[in-house]
C-alpha cells in the first residue's frame, strides 16, 4: 500500500509532526506544506460542529450583518475581570473567582508557572502540555493509568498515590485526553474530599459538556465546589463544546486570592474582542438553551459513532465519555502509517497518538464530528483495514 | 458647570477608572455602565483608522465575501512558530529570532517575568505594564524625563546613568508614550553601543510608524540591528499602526535562544485564528504597499493636528512624533474634569494622565483619529477652554 503513497508528503509530513512538538501540526499548517492533499474531514479536532453553526449564526445577526464587526477588531477589549462578569453571569460563580484565558491553554501555563511549588503529579497519558510546561525546578510526578483496567483512572489508588507522593499540585483532565475516560461525580468527590491537603487541585473540565450521568443529559457543573474546596481550580476550554478553537476562548474559576496573584502582574488584555463577543453570548440564556440542544444531538450524534467504530474489525475502542475515541490499531499496521494512509487516500486527518507518553502499543484518537463526516470516517476505516 | 454633569455618571467613571487600575476603562467597559453616554469619538485610543478600513476591506474580501471566517474561528490557529514565518517574510528577519504575541503587552510580560534577572530600568512617565508586570522580587530603578527638557530623552544622561545604576534590563519606549517624544536613530544606536554589557534592552517599537525621519515619512526599522546587538529585544504591537486593537497581535525580535526559551514551556496556540489571517496579510506586498499609503495619510493627518492643537489658548502640547499630544491643562481645570466635560458634553473620549507616574502637573492624553474626528476635538477643546 505504501507504493500508492506520495513519499514526498509523507516526509514533509514527517518533518511537520516533528516541528510540532507533542502536538498534530494544523490543517492550515499542513495545507501549507502540502497544498496536493486534500483534506475533507479534521477528525484530530476536537470540536462540535453543530455548536459552530450556532455561533456564526449569531456572530452574523450581530456582528457582521450590521457592520458592526470592525468596533470588535478596531478597539481595545476589557480588561480580564470585566470579561469575567460575563462568565459570572453564566456560570453563577462571583466573578472575582474567575480568570479568563486566551484558550484554556495560556491558564494551564499561567497556573503550572505561579502556583506550582515544589512536585506536581500529573496522570499518564494526559494532554502533553500538563507536564511540557511545567518549569525545569519542580518534579513532576505521573500516576500511570492502565492498558489492563482500559486507562480509567482508580479513585483509591489515586488518592493513596497522592497520599504517599505527598505532591503540592495534582492534575486531572476530566473526562481525560486521549482516551475519554470519566471520573463520575461521585468519584470526584470522594477525591476532593480525601486531598485537602493538597496545596491545588486543577481539574480540567474541557469535555465536560460531551459528559453525562442521566438520560436527559443534564450538563455537569463542578463550579460551586470551589466555594467547599478552597484548592480546587477548574479549568475550563470554550475550543471544544462551542466549536471556536480559532477564537481562543478560556476561563477557570479558582480562590479570589488566586486570580488577584495572576492578574498582579500580567493578563490586561489577554482575550480578543471577538473573544470578549463570545463570553457576552454566553451570559445569555437565550443562547444557552439553543446551545443545549446541539450539545445533545452532538452527543447522541457520537454515542452512535463510537458502537459503530466498535464493530470495525482489527481495532479496539477504549471506553469514552468525551467527542473522541482512543483507537488502538490491532491489525499490525502502525500508527503513522494508518493516520497517513486516511490522510492521503480519504482526506481524513486523525490524531496519531505515537508520541503520547503512557501508551502502550499503536494508537491514534479520532474525534466525532458531525453526523455526515462520522459516516465518511466509519466508511473509510473498513475500507482500510480490511484491505490489508 | 459641573452643576450640568450628571453626578451619577461622574460618579461612575470615577469608580470603573478606579477598577482599570492605571488604565483607562475600554469604551465597552463605560457604555455597559453608562448607557445615556454619547461616545463618539475614542481619542483616548491610539490607532490608525485608515489602516482599520483597509484591514476590514481585505477582511471582507479574503474571509467573509465568501463565507470562509468559519475555518478560522473554528479551527486550531498555528502554532507560535508557524506565525511566525509569515512575520519573517514581512521584515525579513528569520523567523527563529520571532516570538508572536497575543498583543505587545503578553510580549512584555513575558520578557519582563522570564528575562529579568535582579534589577530594571524605567523610563519615567511611561507606559505602566513595564513596571506593573516586573515580578515582586526585582529592583525597579526610574529614569526620569524632566519636564523643563519637556520630557525627551537625553542619551547622554541616559546613558551615564544606566552604567552608575548598572542594571540587567532596560526598557525604552520609541516614540515614548505618553508624550510621544522620540529618539532618533543616531541617538538609539549611540544607546546600543554604550550599553553592550546591559543583558536586555528593551526597545517598544509599538509607534516607530507614526515617526519619520525624512520628508519621504520613509518607515523607520530596526529589527536587524538584532544581529549585531544580541541584547537588543524589539517589541512590536500592531494594534496602533494597522488599527486592530480588538484583534490582539504583536511580535517581538530578539536573540533565537531568548524566543526558545519563552516557546519551551509555553505560547503554543497564542494568537487566534484572524490574528494569523492578520500576520499571513501582513507578509503580503500587495497589502504593505497600500498599507504605507494608509501610514503617510495619517502621519499627514497627525501633523495637522498637532500644529491646530499648538494654537488652542489655556494648554501646552508637548512634542511628539507618535499619534498623539500630550497636552498639559494651564487654566486651573483638573485634569479629570476637562476628560470628564469632554466625555459628556461632546461624547469624546480622552486618556486623563492624574494617574501617570512621572508627570507633573493636569496631563492628559489626545489621540489623532480621522480627519473629521480630529476637527471635532479641535473644536470642542476650543469651546470648553475659551467657556471658563
Amino acid at each position: 500500500m505504501n507504493s500508492e503513497l506520495s513519499i514526498d508528503v509523507v516526509n514533509k509530513i514527517k518533518t511537520l509532526k516533528s516541528d510540532s512538538g507533542t502536538h498534530s501540526p494544523s490543517i492550515d499548517t499542513i495545507l501549507n506544506e502540502c497544498p496536493e492533499l486534500k483534506i475533507g474531514v479534521d477528525a484530530c479536532f476536537l470540536s462540535n460542529p453543530y455548536a459552530t453553526d450556532l455561533f456564526m449564526k449569531c456572530l452574523h445577526e450581530d456582528l457582521i450583518d450590521n457592520n458592526k464587526l470592525r468596533d470588535v477588531l478596531e478597539f481595545y477589549p476589557p480588561q480580564n475581570r470585566e470579561v469575567a462578569k460575563y462568565i459570572s453571569k453564566a456560570i453563577n460563580v462571583d466573578y472575582k473567582k474567575i480568570f479568563v484565558g486566551n484558550g484554556a491553554i495560556e491558564i494551564i501555563q499561567g497556573i503550572l508557572h505561579n502556583f506550582v511549588a515544589k512536585k506536581i503529579c500529573i496522570i499518564s497519558p494526559t494532554f502533553s502540555s500538563y507536564y511540557e510546561f511545567v518549569k525545569d525546578d519542580i518534579e513532576i510526578v505521573y500516576f500511570p493509568l492502565l492498558k489492563e483496567e482500559e486507562y480509567l483512572l482508580d479513585p483509591k489508588k489515586y488518592v493513596d498515590f497522592i497520599k504517599k507522593e505527598k505532591p503540592d499540585t495534582i492534575a486531572i483532565i476530566n473526562p481525560n485526553n486521549p482516551n475519554g475516560g470519566y471520573l463520575k461525580q461521585e468519584d470526584f468527590l470522594y477525591i476532593l474530599s480525601s486531598l485537602r491537603e493538597v496545596t491545588n487541585v486543577i481539574i480540567d473540565e474541557s469535555f465536560i459538556h460531551f459528559a453525562y450521568e442521566d438520560i436527559e443529559l443534564s450538563q455537569i457543573t463542578s463550579e460551586e465546589l470551589t466555594d467547599t474546596y478552597s484548592n480546587l481550580i477548574i479549568v475550563k476550554s470554550m475550543s471544544k463544546d462551542f466549536g471556536i478553537a480559532g477564537l481562543r476562548a478560556g476561563y477557570a474559576v479558582m480562590n479570589a486570592d488566586k486570580v488577584d496573584k495572576l492578574l498582579k502582574n500580567g493578563y490586561l488584555w489577554n482575550v480578543s474582542g471577538l473573544t470578549n463577543y463570545f463570553f457576552k453570548v454566553y451570559s445569555e440564556k437565550e443562547f444557552i438553551d439553543k446551545y443545549d440542544i446541539e450539545r445533545k444531538k452532538y452527543i447522541m450524534n457520537t454515542l452512535m459513532f463510537l458502537n459503530e467504530l466498535k464493530n470495525i474489525p482489527g481495532i479496539k475502542v477504549y471506553p469514552s465519555r468525551a467527542n473522541f475515541a482512543l483507537v488502538e490499531i490491532e491489525n499490525g499496521m502502525t500508527s503513522f502509517d494508518f493516520t497517513i494512509s486516511l490522510l492521503i487516500k480519504y482526506g481524513i486527518y486523525v490524531r496519531d497518538c505515537s508520541d503520547k507518553i503512557g501508551l502502550d502499543g499503536q494508537f491514534v484518537r479520532i474525534a466525532s464530528r458531525s453526523f455526515e463526516e462520522n459516516l465518511l470516517i466509519i466508511k473509510a476505516m473498513k475500507e482500510l483495514l480490511c484491505e490489508k
